[in-house]
């Protein structure tokens, strides 16, 4: 059984084949966002409490957090983001930085047992990153590009994850305490992108075992109509057997996807949380031909009896 | 290669593993629409032949055509409803009967090659349907059921479509000619039932090669909001191999998942579909972050050049 356990100084959440899918939210990044860069690099943290508060009211499962200001001192600022986000929410994090010093202080402000985001299979990566997921006892998402860069060959990508599992075991690290991102690339540029990464997903679950993740909206670059693309995508990637993803929590179409994937993969016990996030009358006539409007309607009925 | 190849008079389509997944235009059915079942028992195919040039303008690959109405002239019906279809739109019609002398009515009607709804696992089904579709060289859907009715065991309903294309072999019917419907519960009802599917659906394609179609809305029978949870349980079912269903086209959330799924499953080449349907230029703002707009606006930029 593959479970993937993290936690808040309050709240435990596993993510696993048999769970609801994880949803992590990504908006607190300054990455592309000039004016939550600018704030934060002041000290300023009122549209990131904002934007925590939202994402987990939206139905995030964690949340994602990222302090790449360039020419800011990312160590201080990830800890002091990372000790306010842990102040206003319960939902675990995943600290996300590319520097080793800002994933070491992050990890020492961390109350509970985070993940962290990420490793790749660069052996100066795995060499750095790895002592830290085995010190701090936590877990690590783990991309599927090396120092060759991201292939286009799915069977690449897949030997690389196969390497940081391998690498992680080395270290004493599970391999359910590793997380892969198998990389979504745009399928405006590359169309087998989606296939691939069903593909793979697959693999990933059924011959390494491990839970999956991914920057989910990049598959949609470049498209119109980013939304209802990035929807199906999810609920498709859910259907192949990922188990969580990098997304936003805000966006209506994303979180319609979740919560459809995991009726449809049968973990929203009795669709309980379909009913209770949908349940409000539809408006008479919304649903078409009498044969369905009459089932809505005695649908209501038996729920308010 | 398994491809189901049907033709009208002048027009022919293809049910494949790599082709876009076929929409089977389920309006043109009497059953549970009052209005409808009059009118054709009347001899009136006013509202029906606003139905199959609705269907086919929002983009439906074939037409499902039923003729089902208690105490009338059954076979009649179907042959005058298939003959007006015919004469109105270009698709290939599923032919859409329980009754042996109206499937032989419909057949002797049409022009072209139709495929025929539908045999079930039953001796005396598969001994009076599958001589039909011998004789008029077509092809059949196939129901997963058998005189012992739906199995909840989906091992049980993957043996009666095994039994079905051997039944099928035996008169010179070729297995690219049976479409299996793996049948589709209510997930209210059952939480499984969509794992059943997908699971269902990989292993007919994987070791029956048959192609796959079901009726999708069943899935949400008595849960709210059936349209967003249709339509995830079509891109899903494409995810997972299903290459048909009968569905009703003018649902926008429905065609948007088989848009999106052509795309993610790399059979709208170039996304050229895609973008023809969505290329509308998006409302400033819409589109939330700053790095997402400024994206669409090249975009756009990009297409006008």
């Amino acid at each position: 059984m593959t479970e993937t356990v993290l936690s808040s100084a309050t709240k435990e959440i596993v993510i696993g084949f048999d769970r609801p899918f994880c949803v992590i939210g990504e908006r607190i990044n300054p990455t592309g966002r000039k004016k939550l860069a600018a704030e934060m690099k002041e000290g300023d943290y009122s549209t990131l409490q904002a934007d925590a508060l939202a994402q987990v009211a939206a139905g995030a499962t964690m949340l994602d957090v990222n302090a790449g200001i360039p020419l800011a001192d990312e160590p201080k600022i990830l800890a002091d983001t990372i000790k306010l986000v842990q102040s206003l929410v319960d939902v675990p994090i995943s600290i996300d930085s590319s520097i080793i010093d800002a994933l070491e202080s992050g990890l020492a402000a961390y109350q509970g047992r985070p993940l962290v985001n990420s490793v790749t299979g660069e052996d100066e990566s795995l060499d750095r990153v790895l002592p830290l997921i085995k010190k701090y006892d936590c877990a690590v998402v783990a991309i599927s590009n090396d120092e060759t860069g991201i292939s286009e060959d799915p069977d690449v990508r897949f030997e690389v994850a196969k390497k940081i599992v391998e690498r992680a075991a080395d270290y004493g690290i599970k391999s359910q305490d590793v997380v892969v991102d198998p990389l979504v690339m745009p399928i405006g540029a590359m169309g087998t992108a989606g296939r691939q990464v069903f593909a793979l997903v697959r693999r990933l679950r059924d011959e390494l075992k491990v839970n999956t993740t991914c920057g989910a909206s990049n598959i949609s670059f470049g498209l119109p109509n980013r939304r209802t693309l990035n929807g199906h995508f999810l609920s498709m990637a859910a259907c192949a057997g990922m188990t969580s993803a990098i997304m936003n929590p805000l966006h209506e179409e994303d979180m319609n996807a979740i919560f459809a994937a995991n009726v449809l993969n049968g973990v929203d016990r009795d669709c309980k949380n379909w009913v209770r996030k949908f349940r409000e009358p539809i408006p008479e006539g919304a649903e078409g031909e009498g044969v369905n409007r009459r089932r809505d309607r005695e649908n209501r009925r038996r729920r308010r009896a």
